[in-house]
């Protein structure tokens, strides 16, 4: 059974790593608080005797491999640990460190397993600084480059290579250099269904698809007082008129589709200058490959329009582009036998955030597990579980990984 | 006469400091681009032999005290040599250079004078760093006490007081010091009207009343891709209501009313997470105190409402207020004959951009003088006048000057 203190223990210790003087966290991927995150990570793992493998994107993975299994495809769990600007202690972290409890478990019990187990901590999951996010599971699973990844530029032109070296995680072992049997996420839900609904474990089905473009509007600065309304190339009035007509287009489609207006930046920023660029990055998701694309075009085509009424030119650039995915459902449905069994509430439902095995999904069966968020705050100092809900998921975790390597 | 080959070259000249390696424009007042533009002043000043002061707010004034009037209260003539960020190089400098040209020729005419001239260079009139703008005219004006405006504090906590002693133009002289006879301030258009309806000289009559808020709209920092649009508290979009209705509202008002949002910060500014906290900046402007008013009131309905219907906290602070002003008729009387003696079509006109004039309006009779803005444009590198239409302007600047002291 898991070690439900250790866990616990383990999940405020990293929480702790990456705070800032008014207590902050931000352990944003690449970083000196990211190393000093995985260096506390790798400690733990070579203490709980595993090998450590560090792959040229940085992910950082903990196999136990028992040597009569050895060469078996192995289960994976994992998640990551790099976060968003002054976030929670839970998003990713909690995948992680549940995952190497499932394994110090596994190891204690002694039964006999089929597979080798490991844990995997993916590089800059969040994406708050490279783009794309997800980037350590998508290039593991084969969506992208090592190289192209690498290169990736944060807003002071450093890219994820360079700050990769300084901390010491540029690895060597090539990414997806073992084909998972399958694998397993267990992850807080970030949003309001399961405590709304009193349900103790969410069985993900499936997972939103994400598009996010970086628009740029270049208009016309001049002078705020002398400028009639009706003579404006007003940027900032255009990315104003953007971020409503998403929000607005999102009610439209459905209750499932939203948009996010997260990132925006005005030239030159001055009060009695009219904007002459509006820099904004829109966030468009939706679990219904159709429906996102209705909101892309619809986007596009306001941008059009937009452009042409206010004088202004408007390009954009695609960051991020994912379809929705569905995940296993051999594996679903393994979870929600064995989270019954353990007398656990179940309840089927969509991701809205993107996860690391999205990326997964593309390599080999795979599944999540949510288990519920207070008041559906996620990215935010205020995310909580209760510490017997956490227990609980890590423990299903436990039967499935168990279940699926015959332990 | 004006010496109008030794004008346009001085215009040059010192539009030329103050540039960066891209050869953007951005005399920022009390930086150091800004007091090589004032050295460069002063050097002028004195070349021409005028008594240098230099009062505690900064302002820079070149006087003319011919023995026999030393002691009546001097025709002031001036403007302003700071800039916004990637400036043209009129607005201001041709005001202050052309009534500097215009002391030099009433001291080569050799006719007695009946009162000193002064030439004055007002601190900060931009307020693209300090706050609020025309602050050297508005000190001097007796509107503001020096102390508080020495106190006034840049985006990083640094106060003009301590800039200004930095560059070494925190003066000696009280704010005031002399009170006009009359205030006469020369200017670019900054706007459309002259060129299109082809008017050689525009006399200001009066000057739209300005009205500047920041704005702080704090909501809840979370997941873009699992927060429902209906469960969000989102202050980015709060930030985008406000941008679009203070535009709509001021086409509603009428066509002399303009309103901008100029400057926009969101955080955390990150692509995924729903923006915790909107900073932007609102300013309203119209001629009629009345509609001003209305404006004003409306914005504060609307975000009432809208901190209401989103679940939002809104702050707001008042960053600067003047209300319209109307200048002396009899001078605008002179202004337009002795143009109109020149050859020179004349308009009369309402500024729409705040001019350190407006605040020596409150000390003494006082005007302004407008020549031509191709296309209208300012606050940016475009800004032009035609040489021809630059020289008509200083030399109705003189004809003013003289018949105003008798020379």
């Amino acid at each position: 059974v898991i070690d439900r203190d250790r866990l616990l223990e383990r999940i405020e210790t990293l929480g702790a790593i990456g705070r800032d003087p008014e207590g902050r966290l931000s352990r944003i991927a690449a970083t000196d608080a990211d190393k000093a995150g995985r260096d506390q990570l790798v400690r733990w793992l070579t203490d709980a005797g595993l090998e450590i493998i560090v792959d040229r994107i940085g992910n950082i993975f903990g196999a136990w491999r028992p040597d009569r299994c050895r060469h078996a495809a192995p289960l994976m769990l994992g998640s990551h640990i790099d976060t968003v600007v002054d976030a929670g202690q839970l998003d990713g972290a909690y995948g992680v460190l549940a995952a190497l409890e499932v394994i110090e478990a596994l190891k204690a019990g002694g039964a006999p397993v089929s597979r080798p187990v490991m844990v995997g901590a993916f590089t800059n999951e969040e994406g708050a600084r490279f783009s794309p996010d997800m980037m350590g599971s998508l290039v593991y699973a084969g969506g992208l480059s090592p190289d192209a990844a690498l290169g990736s530029r944060d807003r002071d032109g450093v890219t994820l290579g360079a700050d990769l070296a300084r901390i010491g995680y540029a690895g060597t072992a090539e990414p997806g250099f073992a084909r998972p049997h399958a694998f397993v996420e267990l992850h807080i839900e970030q949003g309001p269904v399961l405590e709304r609904e009193g349900a103790a474990i969410g069985v993900v089905e499936n997972l939103q698809g994400i598009s996010w473009r970086r628009i740029t509007i270049s208009g016309m600065a001049n002078h705020a007082g002398t400028t009639p309304m009706s003579m404006r190339s007003d940027a900032g009035l255009a990315a104003a008129l953007v971020t409503t007509f998403v929000h607005q287009q999102a009610k439209a489609i459905g209750p499932r589709s939203v948009a996010t207006v997260g990132a925006l930046k005005l030239e030159p920023n001055v009060i009695n200058v009219i904007p002459s660029r509006a820099t904004l990055t829109v966030d468009l998701r939706d679990p219904d490959e159709a429906k996102l694309r209705r909101a892309e075009a619809g986007l596009a085509a306001m941008l059009a329009r937009t452009a042409g009424e206010h004088g202004l030119r408007i390009e954009t650039e695609r960051l991020a582009r994912f379809e929705p995915v569905a995940f296993d459902p051999d594996l679903c449905n393994l979870i929600e036998t064995l989270a019954t069994e353990r007398g656990l509430t179940t309840r089927r439902m969509t991701s809205g955030a993107g996860h690391d095995a999205q990326m997964m999904a593309r390599l080999c069966p795979t599944a999540m597990i949510f288990v519920p968020s207070r008041d559906g705050i996620s990215h935010n100092p205020r995310e909580h579980t209760d510490p017997g809900e956490l227990a609980a998921g890590a423990q299903l975790l436990l039967d499935v990984a168990a279940s699926l390597i015959g332990a």
